[in-house]
C-alpha cells in the first residue's frame, strides 16, 4: 500500500507511540509486509531469524522488537509487538468501511461495462471500459479492473488474506490492506476468489482466462495468457509467469515460482518452484514423463518382485 | 432439534398415525438422526443390521420396522417405512418458511455488526456483535453466529445436507432440520459452504479460521482455533478436535475424528480417524515422515530393480 | 442451438460474407460444433487433422478453411478463418442481453415455485413447478429447469464454456450459445457451477443429486440417478450414465465416458473411458481393488528390497 503523500518517520512512530533511530524526516512511502515490500516501504520483523532478511531487504524503515543502530539509509522503529503495530497501522490508513449500496457511488465504471443485478462493486473500486459483471459476483472495495474483463456470477474479488500469527491462545490477523488488479481481457470464472494483496498487490495478468471455483491466494501474480481449469487452488505469494497451463483441481503451495510456458497436469500438487517448458504431473509434482514411468513401474510391481523372488 | 415444549409419546406417534410401545405420556424432548442422538431424542432405524446399535444408544424413543417390546426406559414407535416418517415428523416441527425479505424481520443482529448489501439473513437466525457479513453472503433460517465474526462473500451457511437414502427407482432425502453454529471470533472465506445438522448441529469452534471454497458437511463438529486452508473438504459427522491445521484441498471422510494438534498436508486423503499432534500426508493418508520414505523409494524404485536383477 | 425457423445456406453465408459449395436454399437447422452436432446443424473445422472427422459427421454444413467440393448432402461454407465467422455466427442469433430485473420479465416460473430473495433469474428462462431457488442463486439467460428442483444458494447455472483458441498472442474465446437443462426433481449444491454448452445443452438427469462446490463443465450430459459429493470436477463434452457415484472431490477430464452404476472413491482422477458397475480408485483410476492391493504392496517395499538384497 502507497501512502499518499509520503509521511515522515516521526509521524508514523508517533501514531504507534514507539521510539525510533533514524532522521525523524525520514520518508516513509508506504506499506508492505516482507514478501512485496519495495523500496521506501514500511514493513515489520518480529523473530530474530528473519533479521537479516528483512532488514537487508529494499524495506527502508522497519519495526523491529530490537534495540539496535538503523543501517545505512534505513530508519528502525522499535516496538515490543511489530505485527500488532503493523496491523494498528493498517487500519489508520486504510480501514474498512460500510458500503452504502450494491453499488458504491464512489467507485468509477468504465463505458459499456454492463453491471447485471445483484453484483456488488465496493467503494473505490475502478472498473474499464466493456466489461462484464454477472449477477451477484462480490467486488471488494480498491479492487481494479481493466478493459473487457468478464467476471461470472458468484466470483468474488478482493476477500482478505488468509494470514494469521500465532498467539498462545488464539490466531492474530494480519489485516489486508493490499488489492486486487485484473488487467485487460481477463476473464473469471462463475464462484471463484481471488484474495487481495496482504499490502501489495494481487493480479491477475492480460489475457489470463480463469474457470470456476479457482482460489488465488494473496500478494500472488500472475502473468498474461495463463488458462487455469476449474478447482485450482494458488496459495498466496506464488508468482506464475506467461502461458502457464494448470489443469483442473491443481493445488500451487506459497512463496514459489512457476515457469513461462509450463504446463501442469490435473490433481497436480506443486510445493517447489517448477521451471518453464516442461509438463508435470503428480502430487508431488515430477516431470510427467518421470511420473508416467514410475507409475507404470508401479503396476508392474507384483509381477516384478515375484519374478525376483523366484529367482532366486 | 429440540421439541420445546416436549411431546407426549403418544402425540408424536398419533402424527404419523402408529402404533407404540412405551407409557404413552413418556417424554420425547428432541428429535435427532444416529449419528448426533441425545438422551430424550427421538431417532429411527429401518435396517436390522443397525437395531442394535440404536437401541443402545441414549436415544429414548425409536421409530423401527419391527415389532417388539421396548427396552427399559426406552418407548418404540412402529412403522412400516421409519425413514418416511422421521422425515415426515421433521417436516411437521421444522418445515421451510419462504422469506420476506434479504434480512429477514426475525432476525436478531447484534449491535456494531455490520450487514453489506445483498447479503441474505434468513428467519430466526441469531447473529452476535460486531461482526462483519460480507456481500451476497447467504446465511439460512435458523443459523447462530456469535460475537466478531467475519463471514466473507458468497459463503452459504445452513444449506440442506447431502443425505439421501436410495429407493428403488430414486433417492429419497432426508429433511435436514438441525442448524449451522458459529462461535466466536471465527472467520468464514469466500464461497465457502457450511451445512446445517440433519437434526443435530453443525459447529464451528472459537477462534477457527476457514480460508475460501471450503465445505463442512452436515453435523460436522470442528474444535477451536483451527486453521483450514482453501478448498479443504469435510464431509459429514466429523469431528475435529481443536488446533487441527488442515492444508490446502484435503479431504475428509465422514463419520470420523481428527486428535487435537493434528497437521495434514494438502492434498492429503482421510479416511480413517487420525491421532493428534502428528503430522500426515498422502492419499490415502499416513504419517508425513513414512509417507516421504515411499516417495524416496519409488523414486529409486528403476535404478533398485535393475540392480536386483543384474546381481542374478 | 436451433435455428428456428431454419435458415437458407444462402441466407448463412452472407452473414459472414464467405463464399459455398451447395444448393443455396439448403436449409440450416441448428449450430453446433462437433462435440454435440446433429443433422442439419452448421459446424466448423478450422486444421486439416479434423477435416475428415468433420466431413463425416452428422453436420450437413460445415464452414471450412480448405476450397473443396462439399460432399452428398452436405454444404461448405470456405472462409480463412471458421472459428472467428463461428463466433459471430452465434453472436448474430444470441447475443448477450443485459437483464433488467433480478427476476427477468422474459422468465417462465411455474406454479408452487418459490424464488428466495438475491436469487437472479435470467432472460427466457424457464422453471417447472414446485422448485426452490434458494438466495443468490444464479440462473442465467436461456437455462431450462424442470418439476420439485432445488437449487442451493450460490449456484451458478450457465456461465460460459471455458473453451478457446490459442492465437499467437492471446486466447480467443468460443461464444457459448448452447443452455443448461436441468430435469425433474434434482437438487443442485450451494456454490455449484455448471456451465453452459458451447452450442449443445449440459444436462443433468432427472433424480440426480449434486452436493456443495462442484463444478460441470460445458457440454456434459449427466444421466438420472447420480449421487456426486462436495467439490467433485467435471470438464466439458463428458458422458455421465445413469446411477453413478462420484465420491468428494473426484476429477474428471474432457470428453469421456463412466458407465451406468459405476462408483469413483474420493480424490480419484479420470483421465479415460470407465466401465460400468465397478468401484474405481486413485489419481489416475484403476480398478479400486487393484489399486489397494497396489498401495499395500508400496507400504511393504522398503521390506521386501531389503529381503532380496540380503538374500544374495
Amino acid at each position: 500500500m502507497q501512502l499518499t503523500p509520503p509521511l515522515p518517520l516521526k509521524q508514523i512512530a508517533g501514531i504507534i507511540d514507539a521510539e525510533f533511530d533514524g532522521d525523524p524526516a525520514f520518508q516513509v512511502t508506504g506499506i508492505n509486509e516482507i514478501h512485496r515490500v519495495e523500496k521506501g516501504d514500511l514493513t515489520f520483523v518480529d523473530h530474530p531469524k528473519y533479521y537479516k532478511k528483512v532488514l537487508d531487504s529494499v524495506a527502508t524503515t522497519v519495526i523491529i522488537n530490537k534495540k539496535m543502530s538503523s543501517p545505512n539509509g534505513k530508519a528502525l522503529i522499535f516496538s515490543d509487538d511489530p505485527f500488532r503495530d503493523f496491523v494498528f497501522l493498517i487500519k489508520q490508513f486504510r480501514s474498512f468501511e460500510q458500503a452504502s449500496a450494491m453499488i458504491s457511488p464512489t467507485a468509477i465504471i468504465g463505458q459499456g461495462t454492463v453491471v447485471q443485478p445483484g453484483a456488488f462493486i465496493g467503494n473505490n473500486v475502478i472498473i474499464g471500459k466493456n466489461c462484464l459483471i454477472h449477477a451477484n459476483a462480490s467486488i471488494y472495495d480498491h479492487s481494479i479492473i481493466g478493459d473487457n474483463v468478464i467476471i461470472h456470477s458468484g466470483a468474488v474479488l478482493g476477500a482478505d488474506a488468509f494470514y494469521f500469527k500465532r498467539r498462545p491462545d488464539y490466531h492474530d490477523k494480519l489485516e489486508s490492506c493490499g488489492r486486487v488488479i485484473i488487467e485487460d481481457n481477463v476473464e473469471i470464472g462463475a464462484n471463484t476468489t481471488i484474495d487481495k494483496g496482504v499490502s501489495g498487490d494481487t493480479t491477475i495478468g492480460k489475457g489470463s482466462k480463469l474457470d470456476n471455483l479457482i482460489q488465488i491466494g494473496h500478494d500472488t501474480i500472475i502473468g498474461k495468457n495463463c488458462l487455469f481449469a476449474a478447482q485450482v487452488g494458488v496459495a498466496g505469494c506464488v508468482n506464475i509467469e506467461d502461458d502457464v497451463i494448470l489443469w483442473g483441481q491443481v493445488g500451487v503451495q506459497k512463496d514459489l515460482t512457476i515457469g513461462k510456458g509450463a504446463v501442469v497436469l490435473g490433481q497436480s500438487g506443486i510445493a517447489k518452484s517448477l521451471k518453464g517448458n516442461t509438463t508435470y504431473f503428480g502430487s508431488p509434482v515430477q516431470d510427467a514423463k518421470a511420473k508416467m514411468k514410475e507409475l507404470a513401474i508401479m503396476k508392474r510391481l507384483p509381477e516384478i518382485i515375484e519374478k525376483l523372488s523366484e529367482k532366486e
